[in-house]
């Protein structure tokens, strides 16, 4: 099919599926990821990921969460970290041990086991950033500590990635890249807290002093792929290192509305849509799978497995029992990453395709439960806070 | 290199060209071609044209000639149509006539001949209005006949490509499929302008009324890149589609201020960019033939070529000689097309490595020359008006 015509029929038909569901109550999201599910080669088989559009799905994930970078309070940011840290280490070690004996009592080899553990670890940074700000809770403690715990998870992502395709490669363990990787990553949010900040706000700053009347929105977008192709770099996901940067420059990006929205179209109206249409063309599983006991299986796996470390580790920082059920719920979807592990192993012959298609089942269904969860306990906060404070809207989601 | 590394560079690079020349009064566009230039093959090497570039670049001509449709006042375009149907033809068949008779003189073969004289006869509509939106002068009865001009030739350019490639692939002449064309593009106009007006409209008006927020910048996305792919289906140019689709949206489009801030920036703050460093990237003539005489050869003939052609057609109806001269310096740039005829040209081996070459190297020079030219005949221009109305400033060109 000629690119364009694709990327016409893919941005036409996510919008118009997501302006549906956001009218029956849902978050867009599902609806951009169902067009690509219905196009791609799961349905239709109109089109199939490529080249070009891995590249528009890439720039729509580094759009997506520079913008989620610009608008989160850096302050309220920093303050979540200790709740961020605590829940990110227990969100990836309970659904990894329940990976390793879930994998063991659905009778899985070792390697596949390691694998389903890694897959169940990794939280889709995307999907969550996105139910976040489609249910407007980005900056609310929750959403904070959601996307801290997020971040650090894909930093730990990235390690056991690293250890499974070491083992599953050679056979066993070998250190010195995982321990450059976990240096680089250091080094490289130092730099971008220190050094870089000041570069990117001179930057910035600079660009609005050019004739060139579009400086600005070029500079943002710059700094944003620049930094990052340097997190891609050193290892870590391009996602990283496009929210640093949102983060560094969102008071100056806040308060210049034009480049704001400027840069918000070019987020939403177009990339981030290839972003969750991209899920759904990966999207692809073999029919038989649905019968299986293995899908139920794994769904359960991932969303207890999740939502129980979620909520462990950030129960101590969280005012009630709902909070960090949230907390737990918000770091649940896998995505993409999970998608591209699932289809490189599969190529590799280190999982069956029976494994494979029902980890593609698992990741649709988490991304589809999620928003419906969080709502449920978006809107039993509210009724509880109105309750006891006698009609009075809650006001912390915003 | 990584694909977004060489997003970075290029947008990077090019738009610090752009300020550059700008600030020293020149169009920024040359800046952007000379980034290209850069670090494509003709000098660093890093960074080759591939399919994801030429997509860019694609929807980059698809959006520049858009938002021109956008910014163009129908009414007083629509008045120029004389004007400008009957430049197209003179501006036309003198370059094309020159081509044959310059090819002779230069000792090149017959299919050598009317190649040269097929890329001799066609505008590029992109650089055109680029050059015109650059000076300012895209609404003003200069701006007005050059675009139509344009755009007819680039209907007739497509036919004059369709005679070159059947003659150079079969030997002789097929009419059937020209004639298809034709027709063809006629029914597309008639469409666009009728049905597909109506549709249009509509579709635009209603996106205002979603939930979606960035609704109507979508819609007019999709419109475009919509027109421009049914426009390349029946064998016309994307741009001439996009267009089309941005006249009939203008008066739309610029009454939404915000619509409009959005589709510039993701116009000449992202893909427009691509589209000018790109023809930096093709350029990559033989050092050799900037010492034959082929070069100023071939300058001088596509200079005088189109100058001359313009000046004929216009001048029945141009107040005085400058502006008919301006109006044949405006169609003077040669682009894209020239280049990629130019390389399809020399892999099937019916032009030799010099003639390549130095039809690179016109194209370049070409670009460079007639924003020089153009300003200086605006300039002078400005001066006499000033002198006739005592100092008042000319107010056409807006």
């Amino acid at each position: 099919m000629d690119p364009i015509v694709a990327i016409v029929l893919i941005l036409g038909l996510a919008k118009v599926f997501g302006e549906l569901l956001e009218r029956g109550g849902y978050p867009p999201m599902i609806g951009e990821i169902a067009a690509g599910i219905l196009v791609g080669p799961a349905v239709l088989g109109l089109v199939t990921m490529n080249e070009t559009l891995e590249l528009f799905s890439t720039i729509g994930v580094i759009a997506l969460l520079f913008i989620s970078g610009v608008e989160m309070n850096a302050r309220a940011f920093a303050a979540a970290r200790n709740a961020a840290a605590l829940t990110a280490v227990t969100g990836i070690v309970v659904p990894f041990v329940l990976g390793i004996v879930g994998g063991a009592l659905l009778g899985l080899s070792a390697v596949e086991q390691l694998f389903l553990a890694t897959v169940l670890s990794i939280t889709s940074i995307g999907v969550s950033v996105r139910t976040l700000i489609d249910l407007k809770m980005l900056n609310s403690m929750v959403g904070n500590t959601i996307v801290g715990a997020a971040v650090v998870d894909d930093v730990i992502g990235v390690i056991l990635l690293g250890i499974l395709s070491s083992i599953a490669l050679s056979g066993q363990l070998e250190l010195a890249p995982l321990t450059a990787t976990l240096v680089l990553a250091v080094l490289f949010t130092v730099f971008a807290l220190t050094a870089g900040r000041r570069l990117f706000l001179w930057a910035f700053r600079t660009s609005h002093r050019m004739l060139t009347h579009e400086m600005p929105y070029v500079a943002a977008i710059v700094i944003a792929l620049g930094t990052a192709a340097v997190a891609d770099a050193v290892g870590l996901h391009y996602a990283i290192g496009a929210f640093v940067a949102g983060l560094v420059l969102g008071p100056q990006i806040r308060n210049d509305r034009s480049v704001f929205d400027g840069l918000a179209d070019f987020a939403f109206g177009f990339f981030v849509t290839f972003f969750f249409a991209s899920i759904g063309l990966l999207f692809h599983p073999d029919p038989a799978v649905f019968v299986s006991v293995l899908v139920p299986a794994l769904i359960l796996l991932a969303i207890t497995g999740k939502t129980a470390g979620g909520y462990i580790g950030s129960r101590p920082y969280m005012g009630d029992r709902l909070q960090a059920l949230m907390v737990g719920f918000g770091l649940s979807p896998r995505g993409e990453i999970a998608l591209v592990v699932a289809q490189v192993s599969l190529s590799t012959g280190i999982i069956t395709r029976g494994l494979y298609s029902g980890v593609t089942v698992m990741v649709i269904a988490t991304i589809l439960a999620v928003p419906l969860l969080m709502k449920w306990g978006f809107a039993a906060r509210k009724k509880r806070e109105e309750a006891v404070k006698g009609g009075r809207p809650a006001a912390e989601s915003q």
